[in-house]
């Protein structure tokens, strides 16, 4: 058994978090993945739009009293106020999606450091203007596609760059649930409530919730660039927005894809699946089965490829916690999103390839795509990215 | 252990071959499947479109001097000459593609029964012709969609019919291979070289030899029809025909659907795999490991299937030879579906939803699929059916 | 695609069949296998215990009035009266396993090539008899141990031979069934009756019908002979013999091995698996999805060879009909066998080796194995074999 | 998507760690399960035999100068000296094997709670001792058998209870890994050297190391104990200690097994694998796919149930933290030990089946395990536990 590679070293960080209080989900998740490492500490928090919610959730999580904030504003101001060595190093929003840039764009503007959870937020004009503050202010500001933190995934990339399977020709990447195949929203569940609402969650349902993370994740493995998308979304519950999008796309260099983003196909779970042909190989990953990588040739074997071996990239062992055959999962790959940022917020330098974390630029890329996604449905026409 | 049930009773059919003879590929098939059973003996052929082949393939094969001839036409006047008791029960059309139709109409008008090769024909008159012509002579005309003769594909389709997964709303299929990643043509390959000529193959490449097994699959198990289509046809390698293709569809009912047929996709041998879900369950099922069926649900734990379990419906019991876990495979699945020929040329009735065998009419729609899917590929807009 | 590779050549030869006839199980896949390749065509039988059922069933099965016979004594005085282009080239056992040993030997001394099923016989003084006889005879003489006929089974073989993972030292093989999880016999169940019955099945319940198919398959696969045993066997429902037995076993070089065998493992249908690891590498191969070979190595990727792919060694080329991704199974591998019986019986020459079946001192082995297994259980203690 | 049902609440306690400072492997993962749920904080340690080196560790992980120590007897008595707001809830103890007893009896002595690494010491004397200690000073003792932190396993055990597979009849569990394949210990490699050291390790080598785990996980997912064993130990690379060891156990009520541990299984690389077949059912379950548990039954389909997914007993859902697809794995299964630990202390009272954490009585039965095993495989013959 070799060791851990993953020992960080460095002073520990002041996070604060906006949303994600009770009845959330997604702000557990970056809880724990803030933990696993030991380098970043909850300090201070806004955490419902409910003010009194806002508080309790904050106090139960430890957070000390006079940090537990009724409103994001509060917070912010709170901490322009307080010292540099108590003062937060980094905000992370977990709000409903239609929060994010409002809530953004003040701490950039502050000068704090931002992790916003994806999509980035609402329009193309929101997305520009997020990238021009954090370009005005020079903050670190990371969009959370946790799935690029999945060690395998860092695999594939760095075998695909290392032009190990080729010229990339065709790829397939699906991300199919099945939790909304019901009008769960009729329940009044929080999660489905807003994630169905387009004013709170914009104009792409399953295409913005989900297809994001499919078009970031291909975007992010073959490093090409999406150019333009023949697309239908699909409600198959009457729901003012999609849930269940199919999309032929192109990118650079002639590379043709599909994808496909639902949450109506029952039995799925979090099917998050990638498959990329080049002219001299292929590679397979699934988020469900995170810990292998699957590599194919025109004439050899296929070779299945295990997270911790030593015969893997640097890019992958550097997100490595344990050894092979003790699987690491979910929460580690988000951790590992998170390790990017804490480098790059001790560093000083928004830098997401040399950190390794999505960017700001990446979250404004799917905001893109999700619109145009959602234009071609409805003009039956293919659109340019 | 329990006893195979499949012990057929009844006349032993006499067959003949047109094409299948040396280098070629889906001939041998057709006699590893025709020979399973016991059911059926070839007594003659004309076996390739040189007359010398022809003669010596036959030979080869132990068929009787002078039943191995040098052209189909040969043959068909030869057995409409023969008395009834020695005349062949029907013939198998296993030429390239463009072959099909004036072969196949001669054996039609003559009142000898029909096994032809997928797809049935190169345009979609040839089609309706044949489909006419088997009409007015009455017999037996049956085209090779082998995939539907596993017993977990029957398995599928008689779930779907009973109301397992409700309602469908949504399928998946794709059938993805990689022997045309390189230009395998230019090296002679037979195969190879008339599948990639549009004068022998048809308009479609890849839609054509292969999606048009993915569309014949989704309509069997799911009982329904593809109503409309928007595609992508494209070649990677600067063919004259489609080498991977892409299909947005839709299905009676508002269904929706993707297909993906690609022959370009490294690593991938013969990928055909269907996913259909409906509003209360979903199923599973992949060619290369064909036993197994897999059923979702809303609520409870997934479900695998194995064939030649107790508890399978009769339509995949009455195609299983031996125990669960003793595994079947292609070719059993190929004689699957000359078994259903066997019964329907016994009985003297062409039937394909009775005797399970895929009909005349199954092709003509195969065709028809095909011919919009380029149509649509090349206007750039959706086609109905 | 690559063509068929097999097709074989020669005189058709003519089989007779003793057992397998209404109510059996292995004489209908005996059947389906024989038939696969076209090699082989069944003239005569002496199909049960019972002669009205005997004829029946050999009349069912269109064997001609005056070869279907009462009795196995009956079937081999009317073979002996025959004329040489008459008489069957060999003939195939299929009866409960204490008829094996008088019947084949009745046969080996009429000068008829023999192909029994397995084990071979009851006592290691009958394997002797039966070994000896078919020395002075010159006879073709086949045990069924049948998976020896895959494909990857061979591969893994020839992959041994030739080095690739070094010096074998540790090996798994396990072969687990659910179906005699209850007593299946006191329902009368044709199968579950005799393979319960000492006085019929042998000594050996589980051991005797499927240990010594894991015990074949890993002595076929390493090439190494099994020295001593230190076995357990148990019977879980008050049988009078075994239906679950356990042995530690060591091999030639002091390779060490664990075997399992049981039938009454709920869930489990065919399950036999074997896994060879040696000091530079390993392999694992399962019965159930039997077209896929795992190759593990000290320091690279796992790589899964795929049956019917370009570089497969010839033992696996050779027993491969259809190309990869197209599925072969059960059948298939049990033609297998057969397509080498086929070739010793046209050689006139018995030569298990060479021609790729299990010969009669492979049953032989067999028989003593599960004596010394059963042994050892009942004295608690090591035995050689 | 559901919330996380695992948020803890009560005060954070503080913890010391023994051992797994530089050049460790489990010392790192402890810290890693620790830190996730934000319930422990790292506040002392003495974390190597060598002084210097565990006060470089302890820095390092940012633990105080005045709390990291350079020896154990240090730590021990700084923290008795400390005010009770201050000292240290628990200790951790991840030194070599040998150390386990006289740290532990140190510890708990002083009434210090104790979570221990396994197997707990090296000869039953200790065990007895560290029993009857903890019995005397009523502290929690806690050892940890991590892979009873799965919540796969824990559903497993809560369906057996329930009699979901009816009476518990054989049961197959394995251990194979490959790292000490080649003699590692021989380039001074910290882990292969004191585990290969009978001084160090004690008595058992694989069967120790992991052949305790395989036999915690078995008595823990059926209740049921280990009453004897008949095995062989064996060391393929000369060392004096075993690096490959099978058993063939009965358990209470005749249950039979089958456990082989290796450590020379080149390709396999956690393979902790858990089988267990009654008369109405089975389960399956393996370690490096620990999300899902297969149900298996007489008459039905298979059943694959998921982590995560609301069909599966408090005792998972109590230990899972994100919903269904979204994988948990290793570090998480590992950190559901702790949460036990956590209850327990707050409690203030050693109760593991109530707080689900491995006591220290496990521990004791690990070690006579260990000793039976061996003495059995030294005398070859069947050994009472």
């Amino acid at each position: 058994m070799v060791e851990s590679r993953a020992q960080s070293s460095g002073r520990r960080l002041r996070a604060a978090m906006v949303g994600g209080g009770q009845g959330a989900f997604i702000g557990a998740v970056h809880r724990l993945a803030q933990r696993l490492d030991g380098d970043i500490e909850l300090v201070a928090g806004a955490m419902h739009a409910d003010p009194e919610i806002a508080v309790a959730s904050a106090l139960e999580l430890g957070i000390a009293e006079d940090r537990a904030h009724r409103t994001w504003m509060d917070l912010l101001e709170d901490e322009k106020k307080r010292p540099e060595d108590e003062r937060i190093d980094f905000v992370t929003i977990v709000t409903p999606n239609f929060l994010h840039a409002p809530i953004a764009l003040a701490f950039v503007q502050a000068g704090i450091n931002v992790v916003c959870d994806k999509p980035l937020c609402l329009t193309e004009a929101e997305a520009a203007e997020l990238v021009a503050a954090r370009e005005a202010s020079g903050v670190v500001f990371a969009v959370t596609y946790n799935y690029t933190g999945y060690p395998m995934v860092r695999e594939a990339r760095a075998r695909i760059a290392s032009g190990e399977i080729g010229q990339v020709r065709r790829v397939f990447v699906e991300y199919h649930q099945g939790w909304l195949a019901t009008r769960l929203e009729d329940s009044g569940q929080q999660q489905a409530s807003w994630r169905t609402d387009p004013s709170k969650a914009g104009v792409g349902g399953a295409v913005g919730d989900i297809g994001s993370h499919a078009e970031n994740l291909v975007s992010f493995v073959t490093g090409l660039e999406i150019e333009s998308v023949l697309a239908e979304c699909h409600s198959f519950l009457g729901r003012p927005i999609d849930d269940d999008t199919q999309v032929m796309f192109r990118m650079t260099g002639d590379v043709r894809g599909t994808l496909t983003a639902s949450q109506i196909c029952i039995g799925d779970l979090n099917g998050l699946a990638l498959r990329v042909h080049g002219d001299r190989g292929s590679l397979y990953w699934g988020q469900e089965n995170p810990n292998h990588l699957t590599l194919k040739s025109l004439d050899g074997p296929d070779q299945v490829l295990h997270r911790g071996a030593d015969y893997l990239s640097p890019a992958a062992a550097d997100v490595t916690r344990i050894p092979a055959g003790h699987p690491e999962a979910f929460i580690e790959a988000f951790a590992n999103v998170y390790r990017g940022v804490v480098q790059a917020v001790r560093a000083g330098e928004h830098n997401p390839e040399k950190y390794a974390y999505p960017g700001v630029e990446a979250g404004a890329a799917g905001v893109k795509f999700i619109h145009r996604v959602v234009q071609s449905s409805a003009e039956g026409c293919r659109k340019s990215i």
